[in-house]
């Protein structure tokens, strides 16, 4: 009967720990978030780099909602939006705090957390460091990151 | 009798005003914040630091608790801070992800608020970038910023 009660407890257990893994997955969607306003005012940024960029629909989408991907039209993409939304500094490198004034604020915690170990992009120009900063907040936040 | 209930009901507004104002100055100090625990692993940072650079602890707390002024020893002590918990970049510069990795859980949301606008130090040396990244943080949060 112990031995049984254990048995019972330890897939109970499991089971708990694969259902709080799953979650922690979980893309977040609903009708709030992504934020409904941000997508719309983002469309045609979206729009104007995918023609620019030449980038396809399916690697965005791939990227915003599947794996981590490598794809040099994408990273390129990447930074369109950065510089079509006008988050960059003078010198073209991307201002973190001006994409936070950009999100709304229902975003910004949600932002935060995503962003604090992102501070610092890396690599040799600037598509692979725009391509760094969206890898790293996919990671830190797979559940709430998405690309437009 | 309308006008006097108009009247007190202003006074009431005012002073709850005033009473926001008040509260949002003062300054967050019990036995919880700062932290003790990182008040005490601090002690011979900051006593190592004040040796070095000559600063008077009266202008460390006058910048602590009371009003940002300008110090030339005072801002390398600052700067000395950083180099002693090891929270630099190779180059010298604050490696802001460091800080946030040295500071306790608790203070964590604190300190993403407080930071999250003094990400791009500027100044012409290192002693005035340090001093700009605490005059930043004390005027985006003077009631939990402290100095050690």
């Amino acid at each position: 009967m112990h031995s049984r009660k254990t048995l019972l407890g330890t897939l109970l257990w499991i089971g708990f720990l694969l259902n709080f893994i799953w979650a922690q997955k979980e893309l977040r969607r609903d009708e709030t978030y992504p934020p409904p306003e941000l997508l719309k005012e983002l469309q045609p940024v979206h729009d104007s780099c995918v023609a620019k960029t030449g980038v396809t629909e399916e690697a965005i989408k791939e990227f915003s909602d599947g794996d981590v991907h490598e794809d040099e039209l994408l990273k390129c993409y990447m930074y369109c939006v950065f510089e079509e939304t006008d988050v960059l500094h003078e010198d073209g490198e991307v201002h973190l705090e001006k994409i936070l004034d950009k999100l709304p604020e229902s975003m910004h915690v949600i932002a935060l957390h995503m962003g604090k170990k992102c501070l610092y992009p890396k690599g040799d120009n600037k598509c692979e460091r725009a391509f760094w900063l969206h890898r790293c907040w996919k990671e830190a936040d797979p559940k709430h990151y998405f690309l437009i």
